[in-house]
């Protein structure tokens, strides 16, 4: 298999829902980009028994995680332990690109 | 908790060894940083049952995975899968600063 990826090669678009893409998956973790679109959100939800946390790649996202809402920027970690609900709008003017990582993978 | 992190706050440094720290643990996963300085490496190690990834920050390594060698610098993502050998040396003359994830985390 290919180990090395650059999220540059991986971003995309989609007119009617945020992209999202996975760059790998293994046993215990799968990790993907989400991007979005100026005004496009990604409705808040939660992920039983899988920690998950967001890298802000590019551009600024509004995110929520349980009851704190913050804005944040490139360089950005956030986190979203397992259960804990949270979700993202962009509410800029560029695309906000994301590395998400869910550990252990959606349906292991 | 603080669920909001930003990686520029949890750079460091050490003379002796490459500067390791956390940045957050759950029960499935671990995300942390390695910062290292010009000269100084990580040695080729592998987690049985733990799926990890690099993620470049700044700079530039020079990364082993398994029987593949390969320089990545900012924006590249580094899969090292359970049980596969992984190490990287900064040969650069910058410090190489990494996001890593482990899954499950270590001890766990």
């Amino acid at each position: 298999m290919n180990y090395f990826l650059n999220w540059n090669d991986h971003t995309g678009s989609q007119a009617e829902k945020f992209y999202k893409t996975t760059l790998w998956q293994g046993e215990q973790v799968m990790v993907g980009m989400n991007c979005l679109e100026p005004n496009q959100r990604q409705d808040t939800h939660a992920h039983q028994g899988a920690d998950k946390f967001y890298f802000v790649l590019e551009g600024c996202g509004s995110f929520t995680v349980g009851s704190e809402e913050r804005d944040a920027e490139q360089g950005s970690l956030i986190i979203a332990p397992a259960g804990i609900p949270h979700g993202v709008s962009n509410n800029s003017q560029e695309r906000l690109s994301l590395l998400v990582a869910i550990a252990p993978p959606p349906g292991k």
